[in-house]
Order: C-alpha cells, then sequence, then structure tokens
C-alpha cells in the first residue's frame, strides 16, 4: 500500500544532492542493497545513535556490549539461523536469472491486477490514476512485465487479492503451488520458473588459513549478547532484570534487495536485551509510560480482517491483556517516546502485533514499531518476546549453565521428579554413549517423566534418544519418581524482551517526515529536523570573501564548537540566499551571518530555517540562545 | 623487545575481571583474534571516539563518511589489495599445521638464542632472568618448542641475531632461503616446514545467489572515502584542501593471531584522508602545532643501526627536512596531542619513520606514533603519505574523473605533449579496439611520448599496447609533438595524507599506561583514566539497602545524566571500602555516598579515586564539581 501522490524522486535527488547517502561502489556500477553515508547522513545517524544511546543505554544503566561482527558457524547453527535464516528464491529455467519467489509472485499478480482495472476502465471510459513517474519507472515497468489491460474474471480477481494480502505468510511449498495454479512466469523473459528453493540470507567466509572454521557475518547484534549473558549477569552484581545493548553493523545477503535503505545487505542495528525473570514480568519504572497513549494494531483485529488503529494507553492495553506484560509494555511505551523526540510524526506512527505466521523462528509474542513513508507501513523497530529460546539452546550446546540462581528469603518445598542412575549398570550397558545416555535422562520435560515411568513399570523398559541412537534403559538402570524437595536457590533461565532498531530505516522515515517545500519565487527544499538530531546544529556564514571577516568565523567557530555545538562553515561564494536555502537542504535549524556591521560591532544576525525569522543580536547571546535550544 | 618485568597477567586478569574486553564465543571456545568489548570496555572506546571525533572531524570540519565493510573484488583489485595485501604462511608437511612463516622463524631463532644464553651462563654459574611466569607460559613454551640449553657459534649467534632484527623486511623467498639455510622446523612436532606461500588477509564472501559477485570485508575504510572522493569535493564546493573521515570495523584474516588485541582479525578503525594540493602541502592551521616537541625516529638514525630518540618541535622537523612538508608535521601534532588528551603517557609515544621496505604498496611516506606497553614499541596510529595512488588507480580503472579543477587567476602557459589521432585510418585498421588504442596513446606519460615520437620519426611505425594485445601504428595514423598550450584551469589529482588509528591498540596500550596497583592491607588495582575517557565518571553509593536512600539515588543519578555525567549505581549488599575498590578498577574517578546524613540534610560525600580524598558537601555543589572536571 505504497503513496502514490507522494514526490518521492524529488526527495530522493535532495538525498543524493546533499550527499545524505549514495550508493556504493557507484563510480564502478554500484551493487544493489549497498549504501554509503555521506557526511550529513552520516551526522544524522551518529546523533540519531546518541539520543539513542542516552534515551536507552545511560538513561536506564544499561550494559553496552560491542561485539564481533564475525561469528562462528557453531553458533549460529546452535540459534537456529543456519537451518532457519532463509528465503524462497526461484530461477528462470532458461537464461538462469533469479528472483525473490514472493516478490515475482507479488509484481505478476499486481501487474494484472492493474491490466483489469485499466480494461474495466476502457469499458466506461474513466482513466486509472498512475502513479508519479519517477526516473526508476521504465526499470520497475520492465521488472513487472508490461501492464496488459485484460479483464479478470470478478472470482480470479478475488483470489489474487487475497494471496496478495497474505504474501508474507507462504511457505516455500505454498508460493510453488501459487506459481503453478497462476502460471507465474519471469516478467522479463516469460520463460517458466524453478520451484522455490530456500536461499540462507547469512554471509559465509572462512576464518584463518586452514579453510575449516567456517564463519558468518551476523544477521543481528543479539547473539553476541547472549553468548556473554554469564559474565554480563556477573558484572551486575546477579541482579535481575537488567539489559545489555548493542550497536553495529549486521547483514543479510538479500535476493534481490530494493526500497532503497528499507532493504540493504548491510545496515546498522541498535538492539536491546532485557533479561527478564519469567514469573515476573512486572518493571520497576512502568509507572513512567502507563499513561502514554499509542495507536495500536493487535493480533485480534487483525485476523478479524481489519486494520484499524486503537487508541489506547499503554496502562489500559497491559491491564486488558492486549500487550501481555509491562516489560513488554514500558519498551513499547518507551519506543514511542525515543522515536517522537528524534522527530518521527505521532499520526504516522503504530505499533503492530506479529501474527503467529509471521513471527521469527525464536519470538513468542513480538510489536512492531511502523513508520508510514511512501513505501507504506514500514517495521522500523521490533520488540519481541524471544522466551527463554536463545539462552537454552546455547546452554545446552555448549553445557555452560546460563542461569540466574536466586537466593529465596524462605525456602520453598516444590514437587519435582527424581532421577537415580544406576551407574553400575551403566558403564557396562552403553559402554562410551553411557554418560549421553545419562545427560538425556537428566534434562527430561516433566511430560517425558511421567511416559518413561508410565514406561518402566508397564513394560520393564523404555527407549532412550542420546548420540544420535536409540537405546534401551530397563527397570534397574534408572528410577524415576516424583517428590518433593526443599530449594533454598531458585535457578532460573531469564527471557528476554528484545527492541530492536534498524537505523536506517527510522533515518529513512525521518527524511520524509522531516521534507517539505517552501513555496516563493522558486519552491525551495526544506529538512525540518528537530536540533537534537540535525547533522549540524549551526552554518557559519561570512558575508562574502572579505578578510576582515575571518578572524571572526575562526573565533566564533570555536566557541560554537566548545559549547557542543556543531557547526559547519560555508564560505563559498554564493549569495546568502542561495547559502541559506542550502542549509534549509541540509537540515541545519541555525545560521549565522558575519557582516561589516559584525566587525564593528560584534553583532551577528542569527536566521532560524523553519520560520526564516532573524534577529541580530550580540555573538554572546545568540551563542546562549544556540545553546538553550541544543541542550533541549 | 617486550617487557618481562610488567605484569601482564595481573593486568589482564583485572581486564577480564571487569569485563573490558574477552575473547569471542567464549562458551564455545572461543576463536583467535576475536574479542567482544564488555560494558567497560565498550564505554572506555565509545569515549576514545567521541574524544577523536571532537578533536579531528568537529575542530577541522572534516566530512565524516559512513560506508559499506563489504567491498565488491573490482574495488580491491584496483586497489592493489587482492594481489599484494597477503602474508607468507609455511605447512607442517606431515600434519598440516600451518604457521606464519615470519613468526615461526622468530620464534625457533629466538628459542635457540635462549638455549644459547642458559648453556652459556651454565659453564659460569650464572642463572638466567626468566620471564615473568603468565598462565599462558605452558603454551607459550610449548609453541616455541621446548629450549634445550646448547651453546652455539659466536658467528651463529650473530648471524640469527642479524636475521631477527630484519625480521620484518623479508620477502617469501628470502623467509624460505632462512628457513632452509637454519634448518627450521615446525616447534611442535619437529617435523619439515613447506616453503613460504602468499596467504591473502582479507575475508572474502558471495554478494546475492548468483555465486557470481565476489566481494571482500575491508581492511581498511579508506577506500570507501576514495570512491567517494567526487562528491565530497562537490560538498565541499569544490574547495581544497580537505579532509574525509570515518569510524568503522575493519577485518584482516591473519595467519596466526597473537599479542591480544594487538593483533585481531575484526577491530575498529578511526581513518582520515586529507586531500592536498601535491604542489602545495602547507597547512594553514600548522602554527598550532609547531612548537610542540616530540619523538622522532627518523629513517636515517634507523639506518645508521640506531634507535635514539630525537626531540624536536615539528616546526623544526619540518624545517630541517626530517619531516616532509608541514601537511604531514600538521598531523603528527595533532595526533600527538590526541594521544596525550586520552592518557597515553608523553615518554612512552614516539614518531617512527617506515623504512622503504616496510611501507605498504600504496605509501611514499609514512610515520607511526608508536606506544610502548609491555609488548614492546607498538605501532598504534599510522600516518602515511598515499600520494595521488588511490585516486589514480580507481580513476584510470573507471574512466571517472577524480581531479580537482583550479581556476588560475592568471592563465598559464605550459609545454605539453600533444597527440593527434587520425580517424580515418584508425578505424578500418583497429576495428573495434580503436578506441582502446586512442585511449592507450592519449595516456601515455611524458617519457612514452618522447620513445615514441622517436619511434615515428626514425622507424614510420611503433607498437602500442592495447586491450591486452599489442598494435603497430604508423606514422600517419598519429602524430605527436611538443607545444605550449595556454591553461586556465589547472587540473591536478589529489595527494592523500592518511592517518590511521586503530582503536583497540590504542585502547590496549592506555590500560596499560593507565594501571598501578596501590599498595595498603592489601593491594589493590586502580586504572587511572583521564575522566575524559573513564567508562564511567561517577558511581552511586547508597550506604546500604535501607529503603530511605532508594530516592536520593533515583533523584541524583537523573541530576548526574541531565548534566552528561555518565553515571553507574552500585547498591550491591557489600561493604563501602570494596565498592570504592571496585571502582578503582573500573577506572571510575568519582563516587558519591548516600548514607543517613544525606536523608538529613542533602549533603553527600564526594570521594576521588587516585588521591583518595574525601569531601562533604550539598549534592548541588558536588555536581558542580564534576561539571567542571567532565567539561575540561
Amino acid at each position: 500500500m505504497s503513496d502514490t501522490t507522494f514526490d518521492r524522486p524529488a526527495l530522493e535527488q535532495l538525498i543524493t544532492k546533499r550527499f545524505f547517502y549514495a550508493p556504493s561502489f557507484q563510480i564502478y556500477g554500484g551493487v544493489a542493497g549497498f549504501y554509503d553515508y555521506g557526511p550529513t547522513g552520516c551526522a544524522l545517524m551518529n546523533n540519531i545513535i546518541n539520543v539513542w544511546r542516552n534515551h536507552f543505554v545511560l538513561e536506564e544503566e544499561m550494559l553496552e556490549l560491542d561485539t564481533t561482527i564475525m561469528t562462528t558457524e557453531e553458533v549460529l547453527k546452535t540459534s537456529g539461523h543456519v537451518d532457519k535464516f532463509a528465503d524462497w528464491m526461484c530461477k528462470d529455467l532458461k537464461n538462469g536469472e533469479i528472483f525473490r519467489a514472493d516478490h515475482i509472485v507479488e509484481a505478476v499478480l499486481e501487474a494484472r491486477l492493474q491490466g483489469d482495472a485499466q480494461a474495466r476502465a476502457a469499458k466506461t471510459g474513466e482513466t486509472v490514476k498512475n502513479p508519479v513517474e519517477d526516473k526508476d519507472a521504465k526499470k520497475k515497468k520492465k521488472k513487472k512485465g508490461t501492464v496488459v489491460a485484460v479483464e479478470l474474471d470478478d472470482a480470479v480477481r478475488k483470489e489474487y487479492e487475497t494471496t496478495l494480502a497474505q504474501i508474507d505468510n507462504f511457505s516455500g511449498e505454498e508460493l510453488g503451488a501459487i506459481m503453478k495454479k497462476f502460471d507465474i512466469r519471469s516478467p522479463e523473459s516469460g520463460n517458466e520458473l524453478s520451484a522455490p528453493q530456500e536461499f540462507n540470507l547469512m554471509f559465509d567466509s572462512m576464518i584463518g588459513p586452514t579453510g575449516q572454521l567456517k564463519g558468518y557475518l551476523r544477521p543481528e547484534t543479539a547473539q553476541g549478547q547472549f553468548l556473554n549473558f554469564k559474565r554480563l549477569l556477573e558484572f551486575n552484581n546477579d541482579k535481575m532484570p537488567f539489559a545489555s545493548a548493542q550497536v553495529g553493523r549486521s547483514f543479510r545477503n538479500e535476493i534481490s534487495p530494493r526500497s532503497g535503505l528499507l532493504r540493504v545487505r548491510e545496515f546498522t542495528m541498535a538492539e536491546i536485551e532485557h533479561f527478564v525473570d519469567p514469573e515476573n514480568k512486572q518493571h520497576p519504572h512502568f509507572a513512567d509510560v502507563k499513561d502514554v497513549t499509542i495507536s495500536l494494531l493487535s493480533k485480534d483485529v487483525q485476523l478479524s480482517g481489519n486494520t484499524h488503529l486503537v487508541e489506547m494507553t499503554i496502562g489500559d492495553a497491559v491491564e486488558k491483556g492486549v500487550i501481555d506484560n509491562q516489560t513488554l509494555g514500558y519498551f513499547i511505551g518507551r519506543i514511542y517516546l525515543f522515536l517522537l523526540k528524534i522527530g518521527i510524526k505521532r499520526d504516522r506512527l503504530r505499533f503492530r502485533q506479529h501474527m503467529d505466521n509471521e513471527m521469527a523462528h525464536y519470538a513468542t509474542d513480538c510489536w512492531d514499531a511502523e513508520i508510514k513513508s511512501s513505501y507504506g507501513w514500514i517495521e522500523c523497530v521490533g520488540c519481541a518476546d524471544r522466551s527463554a529460546y536463545d539462552l537454552t539452546v546455547h546452554s545446552r550446546r555448549t553445557k555452560e549453565k546460563l542461569v540466574v540462581r536466586e537466593q529465596l528469603e524462605t525456602p520453598r518445598v516444590i514437587e519435582k521428579w527424581q532421577v537415580e542412575i544406576n551407574k553400575k549398570t551403566f558403564g557396562p550397558k552403553f559402554k562410551k554413549s553411557a554418560k549421553a545416555v545419562e545427560e538425556a535422562l537428566l534434562s527430561y520435560t516433566d511430560e517425558c517423566y511421567e511416559k518413561l515411568q508410565n514406561a518402566l513399570e508397564t513394560e520393564g523398559k523404555a527407549s532412550v534418544e542420546a548420540d544420535g541412537q536409540t537405546f534401551e534403559v530397563e527397570k534397574n538402570d534408572v528410577s524415576v519418581s516424583r517428590g518433593t524437595v526443599t530449594e533454598h536457590v531458585r535457578e532460573y533461565t531469564p527471557n528476554v524482551i528484545e527492541p530492536s532498531f534498524g537505523i536506517g530505516r527510522i533515518l529513512y522515515s525521518l527524511l520524509e517526515h522531516s521534507w517539505w517545500v517552501r513555496e516563493g519565487d522558486e519552491s525551495r527544499n526544506v529538512l525540518s529536523f528537530p536540533t537534537i538530531v540535525a547533522p549540524f546544529k549551526c552554518c557559519l556564514l561570512p558575508l562574502s570573501g572579505n578578510e576582515a571577516f575571518l578572524p571572526f568565523v575562526r573565533q566564533y567557530s570555536r566557541q560554537l564548537r566548545k559549547n557542543g555545538i556543531s557547526t559547519r562553515t560555508d564560505d563559498s561564494k554564493t549569495s546568502i540566499g542561495r547559502r541559506y536555502a542550502r542549509n534549509d537542504e541540509l537540515g541545519i535549524p541555525y545560521a549565522i551571518t558575519i557582516d561589516f556591521q559584525t566587525v564593528e560591532d560584534g553583532t551577528v544576525t542569527l536566521r532560524e530555517r523553519d520560520s526564516m525569522k532573524q534577529i541580530r543580536d550580540s555573538f554572546e547571546n545568540i551563542l546562549k540562545i544556540l545553546k538553550e535550544s541544543s541542550d533541549e
């Protein structure tokens, strides 16, 4: 549901001209999905990250980490990424061109629906609204295949629409069936396509010279945080709950990247892993956000085929069970406040709950902060409950205990399965697998113990999976019984609530939300960033190249910097008016002009970007104004 | 020349215990050359980077970029890294174990020299000083092979010492010859080793699903800056000189990483590319650094077999030609001031000029800021003159002009070779290679034109290499002559001065320079970081778990944060004395203690880390003190 009235090409032109970002290796022709940030984009990103760090890490004393991007295969095999972090691709059977399966289905069906609309319109004499013509239009048309005005059966049209609505949720097999059913071919060559195959989205490489040790570029920063859990808990003096955090680069080897910064192969993320007691998801600072009102789109509403937003306070949402618990609610509130602070518009921000079939393999509940841009509603922050998944699998694989041990004030008596291994029979019977069989029996779930007990009692034996084989244990090898034990220490694996921020997506959305065009003799672009994230806070403009201005430029820029106000000097030979216009395009909130009166009396002109209001005062007073504005 | 009296194991223990950094994937056994930074190390690194950004980027309005880590093969082929960025490795011929050739030569010869020293000492009854015993000692001994007390001939000993002194400068062939000559075998197995083979140090991967597009993880951030030169110059309103800068992760797939943070496979760099007119390397702010006195070790001094440091002002060094030009001198001075600012000790910092045979393939001159630690003098910042190398090769490869066009105030008349191509004969004669032959002829050097003219005049023909073939041009195909032209615009490829900072190496050196042990009842570690880079500026300590202290903790920590003073709350149940000791180990300069008097009158105790001096005052006054200290 992209917005076709938004003049995206004009914004894109501004982004390139003012070097917010541009395709990487462009002089070599570029490669899809890679972008370089220029001086403005880089400063904007650094400022967003700084606000993020203050808002989350420093405010809540989170434990920030900086772990490696290169990750060994074993780690990502355990986390499930080697097996499950994949998309479906299909190949043109004649020319070998590769497409992402869901994208090709989407493109072809959308083209057919558009053709249908044109055919129907032609019958009634109407014209069909065309999307704004943009530079890529020709290329896109080619990618989607030429739209041919062919009317479709009502039933077929309906079926296409239903398919498109669910496009994110199909398995590879389902996508294959759809492609067969609707005879979907390459829109470029018209050739048949292969059945969808899995393509793992991680970049791989070999570590060291042996060619034996495989590594991947991390697809998220989270795993590095989980692997350090034990050290982090210790660093936190064993106190729970606590959060770790990390800002850094991650990678996804997308099959066919598109949509600019929204789907790239290399990107900066900021992730928080909040470790919490699964039996107590209260949050100590919940009161700080409970009265914040947000727009919600819950799972239930979506399942009823609706996208109607509900306005609700976070307190109400948690109380009514729309949001599962306080901790999840707390972070949703904090994410909301962060996004508003950096300049995201309230009316283009919503929180959408994932439906069961769209969740990542590790998540049990997930809310996305979605920001509306000309591309539609786009996930920019995920807030997932990863439960105890990651700590459990890493612990099981490494035999390292990743748990919290809580000293109980009053010991508690609990019912528990107890297992006794008969070491005497185990050794001779299972030989070198004895240890593995023992470990398997000790790590059973309650349900399994019940079955085991049952089997041993009724049949005198039971089978056990260990070391990739099946063994048989008999009554005298092992005994299980349910009994009470007194615990002085409670041991548990924490659950993880994970707010995960795609910085590039947020940055792009912010560009759209901040951009407007000032009408006048010629219309001029303005980027109205809040001062807190603006790439530069102030621009220094000497009226001309006159040498008399030089000492003032140097002195003022020093003083501005000393006060933490990042400054850009524009002493090019262009007129002041044109230079103001350039500042507006760079999103610089203030400009200070140095002229001949400055030389006489030390006063300067301050111009504000959005209102264009100008005042004249001593440099010292102007500095005070800027400092107050930056400190806000 | 590592320092064997420094108690490195004790510092390493502190680093791990206080989680400055630790081996990555440690619960999976770890992999050499990868480290994760914990909360203290990460904050320390962020603070170092912030000081760097203020000192260089903001102070001088450099254009900061953020380009991709993944880089296409074509770019790195052109830059020379695919062919030349390699180390020499050799293989155990029986068990396949791989060693870095220069390291193995070094280890074996050092072991033999140590054995010689032991044998000689045994004769005279002396004992040989042993390095401080450390945890890794056993492992290291094994790596180096057992030291056997065998006396060497004086001549052999001398030869070993000479070889070790030049160990960084040998080619693969030379290393192979040395290995043969001295019968160097695997110290672990005693097996023979293969001849040294080149191993490229870049991690590679495939971009996209086709398996056709190879990429590498960048070995430096510089290439991303060069590729964007044209945009940067435009952004800078075509003004020269200017600098771009970048902070980011780079990768080197080391054969056998060692020495902790000093030689790793993934690391954070901060790099500046200063683009300058090759005919004018004056620097506008040179006066700011000309009186700074630094310790220098020039190429000439080293070539005379000396390592004697010379103290000199930068002004003198440039004037005397020790440092080639003002721009290089300016950056050496700025690097020096930066390193002192973050806490590197003056007497353990020197600038060493590279000798011709140790320079990277792209450099024409290079000075390293070397910091002394227990590992010896280690390169932590390189300051290289890359001349016009990178811009020239990328421009030649892409046909994109990467030049500066300078409008000349008065036109100048210069002598120049002029080439005229006879289009009429070119097309029919060279067919589809006509364009390539023309381009080849147009891009000749002066010397080549002279040869060409000569050949055409004496023989009537000459050969030209183009498209990978050799063509023959005759007199009527092309004419070359030397004549005068009047230029209104001067076109030139800028030279690049590159200060390149290894953040991890600087951070490790700073840990060594900041660490000392306070004597007392029990000796206690202190890390005396300057406030500006300390991981946290202040620690808040409620005297006990009493509920009366809670509101004060929350209020004070808020106020501290609001004033930009990063704060860690330590409300664990340990005694105040133990908590002070913990702060000292974390390098936190100030601690504020909240006690019962605070509840009564709002006063708190402030303790300073290094002096342990305590004062009591109202929180507001203490806050003022901290703010002044942080702003410094």
